[in-house]
């Protein structure tokens, strides 16, 4: 049996997560807004704690715990924004974060995750590695595992970002995310359901990651095959919740290529002058490439982070 | 006899300003308080429209105009910012506008301009081939000149920012702007001696274009000579007004390395997830310098733009 969140599950991640987390602005662009002939509400999770929407689930999942449960604190493995933000929440709840890092991981994020003091396992970086080292940790401390993704308290949590926005701007024709593992368009499509019954919920994927859009097309789960590509949040597999509720409740999901993620990152930083990661372009791209209209519609986006690498630009 | 604004003036701004122009939001850094010991708040005009501050300046001066003097347009000489600000303006008020660029501006700015419907007229890299020019198109054109800075309705326009800053966040120790030609600086002065007797209004500029810190501290107009700076905003010498209001209502005028600008830049992207050009990093390129000292104070800082070339970053 698989628990799925409900809305009210959403409302409740909600009132945790108000005490931590920032309510992160809407922006508009009106010279996007212009190239693409529709109205678009971009909802910065780039200025979310710890850079991205993550924080939110974390919160949700770490507060969740009972307090005999918290005491033995809580281990993930990640690479990227989740172990940050799984740190964080760890530390603000003020309880021990173990993290399994891949030894490859870029040196910024092993700083941010060890500036907020968690505790972390190098191993190799597979995802085999991963998930015997976060073995062996979670049996050495019995720590509670926080998956990023496949767990019912993470995806309560990332439900809030929708939430937040159509609570502010009101009405959307449809809603668009990236898709990685599934969190976000998870919690997102459960939110706008109950919200807005009538609003289009659509997904992004890059095409050298397109495990989502293939599952989802086919109606079964197909994993991950040595993705590549350029929006490193979103080369995971789907998990099996996200994928039972995006069955259910996402009306689409559509692929776009590399070049046109960087083209849409860089409309963003140039003409909103905000910094996105190459995953938070995804949902913009595919509107570029004309995979999703929104001629004379009112479109919101979850621009899920902002942590890349200044050293390291595609442009 | 020069005229200079008084408060009334920039409250006759921003009455025009507002209809234009964004009123942009104000942020905050828990990360970069932590660093500097103090609170910041950031105003960030590199949301306005154009991406820059100037906008303001440039709104003011044009719809200040009356109904015959605007028929004739109007013209300008910049190669930045200014130039974009009038061009849209005056496209705003649905006259013409007359623009003199040297032949070596980015790209980027000539088509920006371009964009706007302005007419360009191209000239030699240098100040008196851009004045020359000017003046020439001035006398076959009939166009009023919209000078920069040394200009009474862009003094007043320019002083909306720190006046919308104080209206939302109310109380400062000290307000920080960079200074080129001392438009912002001498505007921000008078709002904020008005609004806020008691708060200090610093000036940050960069070592290599010290021609307002030399002018402040020997109190006699000194001209700037070869200034070099990758602050390209900040590379003009003060005007005569501004600094008459510089000189009357100005704390302090502090000079900050080219590598501190850089680092002070960095930071905002990185911690702020924002896009800055680095004239907007001088004021906490001097903090970071520890030539303002801000620790335990609140401090009002002016993000004056956000346009750069994302293809020649210095790092």
């Amino acid at each position: 049996m698989l628990f799925i969140p409900t809305y009210s599950d959403i409302e409740k991640a909600h009132d945790i997560i108000k005490k931590y987390a920032h309510c992160t602005p809407v922006f508009t662009s009106s010279a996007i807004d212009t190239i693409v002939g529709g109205r678009l509400f971009f909802k910065c999770e780039n200025f979310q704690k710890v850079g991205a929407f993550k924080f939110r689930g974390a919160i949700n999942a770490i507060f969740s715990l009972s307090e005999t449960e918290a005491k033995k604190g809580v281990a993930t493995h990640s690479s990227g924004n989740h172990a940050a933000a799984v740190a964080l929440a760890a530390k603000l709840r003020g309880i021990p974060a173990h993290i399994v890092m891949p030894d490859n991981s870029p040196e910024i994020k092993k700083r941010a995750v060890a500036g907020y003091n968690a505790s972390i396992t190098f191993c190799a970086p597979t995802l085999q590695a991963r998930e015997t080292t976060l073995a062996k940790v979670v049996e050495r401390t019995g720590a509670n595992e926080v998956h990023p993704y496949n767990n019912f308290y993470v995806i309560a949590g990332q439900g809030t970002a929708a939430k937040e926005m159509i609570e502010e701007k009101k009405d959307f024709d449809s809603i668009i995310t990236p898709v990685g593992g599934g969190g976000l368009l998870s919690g997102t499509a459960i939110s706008t359901k109950t919200l807005l019954p009538n609003c289009k919920i659509i997904a992004a994927e890059p095409a050298g990651a397109d495990d989502a859009f293939r599952s989802f097309h086919s109606k079964k789960f197909i994993a991950s095959k040595n993705p590549k590509t350029i929006a490193d949040g979103l080369l995971t597999s789907l998990g099996e919740r996200n994928f039972k509720i995006i069955l259910s409740s996402v009306d689409n999901i559509v692929t776009v290529s590399e070049e046109n993620i960087v083209a849409a990152m860089r409309l963003v930083w140039e003409r909103m002058k905000i910094i996105i990661e190459p995953s938070s372009a995804v949902p913009l791209a595919a509107i570029l490439e004309k995979k999703i209209d929104v001629r004379n519609k009112r479109v919101g986006i979850i621009l899920t982070g902002g942590n890349i690498d200044l050293e390291r630009l595609p442009f």
